[in-house]
């Protein structure tokens, strides 16, 4: 993670974070405090971590206030410094900046609109009504499907997939083998087999929102998907038609939500979690890692399911008992009637 | 959802439901009681909602004759107003129609056969002794490996792979980012390694299914992985290798089945459900959401796993007693025999 | 499964396997014991099934030394002939060969280098300072990020995306839909929005392993995600950030592992498994399906969460009861006193 470097002056300056030490230091990339070597910058968010502050070779620290008169060297005072790290380790990504333009190789369908300064890579397919908006980054492989539109600045790796009727706002990333508006999962059972609800919406997409690679967000059957802003989609995530997911909600990877359900802002849905659908969760709720969310939530604050991991010998016998804990329980009601 | 529209004694007559009201009124889309606007047809189907009767703005409404005398404006008469709706809203679909032959980008091995009348979208790869059927519809990206077949009116949406020996039948419909005929996960152990078991079968899958986003069926080890007819798997669900799924049974999204199991006709998986391998699962099974199944299921009914949500305190006490559950039936069973 | 065939003797001597009948004998493919026909070879692993010997219709069987007595017809004697069904059944694959160079449709950055050897499909993009070792074979659709590494003899089958500074081993597999090397899920929450952090590392997977389908790995933070040799991923799996998977370790269908966990060797993670994030888990762990690891295990085993699968209205008594299971120890915690 080698560039030119940063002055460690400037990149106080650019973050407005307080400086000690010799604005003169370059800094030529970013790194754990175990990690860093000389010309690195680390940074100490965890106080878990504090102990590798008097042992770290890093050039200099993003830490508080507090943990800065225990440390000699140069360092960059933060209010949080782990928001402080995101932003001075934004310096050093090595994406490669796309070229400008149509690529030579991509299929572009008449009526569709692409701004000047818009980027689309090597086999890209943009289909008829499709717009791409200023500065958007369409990478390698995407498929950019009739009536979809990316908003200015917004970026699709590479290989995602836009089916149809899809809206992206702007400063959106999407990672590769997202698809997003296909189908909704719509079946009528007719006397003895199934017919295909036909799935007629699309979906919204707010700003400043990333979503994860392999993530699948389905269109609606009538109305529209909805994500708000700056929701936050980690990968393997499968979101139902007509789900909504209020702005600043943040999913980890392989959770789920079925059709329907809207969940409220400030949400954190754990990994591998799954919501049943129909439902409403409100604002600020968690849920934990692999949580089956079967009813509507209507308070803030943590909810959970499952039970805890055992050695398989000592849970074979506990879940042998669940079996039969109804059973128990009404053993124990009978042993209280019986004393009274 | 607009169109130029169709009139409602048409629709009627298409579809073969009984109207009630004027057959010239003109209807231009469908949508939900709640939602619909004048031109519009919505539907009644879940007695829920019936108190929207009243209300709605829709033009028309397809209901159950039971519904219909307590509504005085234009409606049609079905027997299961959802299936009505399902077959009525299939008028509105604005899935563009793919333009018959070979895309000019596409690359098409000698030995390939391509039945005239079908649709190979840009950047497709179809590769030698593959063969795409009558009307079929292969979008842009897909490919279609070696010995693969496309039945009659099947539709790739876009980016689909089929990797080899896949033989898929008629009006099926696959979408983007699925991954059909990849190698099954087969390990044989050998002294301190992995050595990899060849997998030499292929997929076979039948009419009418519906095969969703990123969803993985892999191929057989000896033997193919089947599916039945109007089998219906939505997105992100991982089907072994030689597993073989009745007709008529659906899988809710994410949900996975393991090596060499079979499942019967008519079952009903759900979501982020499990079941192990080498398993039988008889007809008209139906497992419940986030569940996992690790014995063979030999009669049809509801199963369940798993434990309730709860807010996290609660779960917490009740969880950490789950780790001593057979202790604590012990001590049931010790104050019980106490008393004889 | 019909290839022009080898000879018995000849298979026996390629895999240095112990002959018994006429070496002469030719073998067009390999089958399970209940489905051979003529000319096929079965084979006998698991005792469950030594019964089919007696009526098989192979032409001959890899079996163990115990079993062959008992068996009149040709065969292979192997210590393990699971081993030695992978070995042979390698003989019929029928995947096809690759042609050797880059496909005209390919489009390869300057400065990317391919060795003479290496074969790059239709529709890839190799992109700056990727490099493709000897015998590599690229398939078709796969995208080979800047700064990505592809060493000797490894195969990305059809559709791989390595976004960015993945380096991959020799001889390693990697499936269709696979992403490798997109960002980890890194948020910042600052005030009342998520800001990204920046991820910075990349992926670095050893020698022999293989990656299925549609499964993700994700680039680290700081510094890279880690999978040694030899290890086994199936389809759909979760890698997060700076995850560390030791050698050997094989892990099942849709499985999910967070940010910065480090799993030993020769582990086995079940389907649909977790393990959250910062975690430690010891060598030869064995984590059954569906369960969440939420602290690090430090001693060999096997480990469960979960409870068993119930016909649902047995599981609902069962589990209304898990939501006050505190309450009715604490219950029995009480009778206990009351008798002291």
């Amino acid at each position: 993670m080698k560039t030119t470097g940063y002055a460690l002056g400037d990149i106080a300056s650019r973050f407005d974070l307080e400086l000690r030490g010799d604005a003169q230091i370059l800094i030529h990339g970013v790194a754990t405090l175990a990690n860093a070597g000389p010309g690195e910058i680390g940074f100490l968010s965890n106080p878990r971590y504090r102990s590798q502050l008097g042992e770290t070779r890093a050039t200099a620290v993003i830490l508080r206030a507090d943990d800065a008169s225990a440390y000699a060297n140069a360092c960059l005072i933060a209010h949080d410094p782990y928001v402080g790290f995101a932003r001075v380790g934004s310096l050093f990504e090595r994406t490669p900046a796309p070229v400008v333009g149509v690529h030579a190789s991509a299929v572009i369908a008449a009526g569709a609109t692409i701004a000047d300064s818009a980027s689309i890579g090597p086999f890209c397919v943009v289909e008829a009504d499709a717009h791409v908006g200023d500065g958007a980054i369409i990478g390698a492989h995407c498929i950019v499907g009739p009536r979809c539109r990316v908003g200015a600045q917004s970026r699709l790796i590479a290989r995602v997939t836009l089916v149809q009727d899809v809206a992206i706002g702007r400063r959106v990333l999407v990672h590769p083998g997202a698809v997003i508006g296909a189908d909704g999962f719509g079946l009528a059972f007719e006397k003895d087999h199934w017919i295909k609800v036909p799935q007629l919406g699309g979906v919204v997409i707010g700003d400043d929102c990333e979503i994860g690679a392999n993530t699948t967000i389905d269109r609606g059957a009538l109305g529209d998907t909805v994500l708000g802003d700056d929701v936050r989609l980690d990968n393997q995530i499968q979101i139902a038609h007509n789900v909504t997911i209020g702005s600043h909600t943040a999913m980890a990877g392989c959770s789920a939500v079925a059709g329907s359900t809207t969940i409220g802002q400030y949400c954190m849905i754990g990994g591998s979690a799954g919501i049943l659908g129909h439902l409403t969760i409100a604002d600020r709720v968690t849920v934990h890692a692999m949580s089956l969310v079967t009813h509507s939530i209507r308070e803030p604050g943590e909810y959970t399911s499952g039970t805890p991991i055992q050695p398989n010998r000592q849970w074979r016998r506990n879940a042998a008992r669940f079996k039969h804990l109804d059973a128990i329980a009404r053993r124990v009601d009978a042993i209280e009637k019986e004393k009274k």
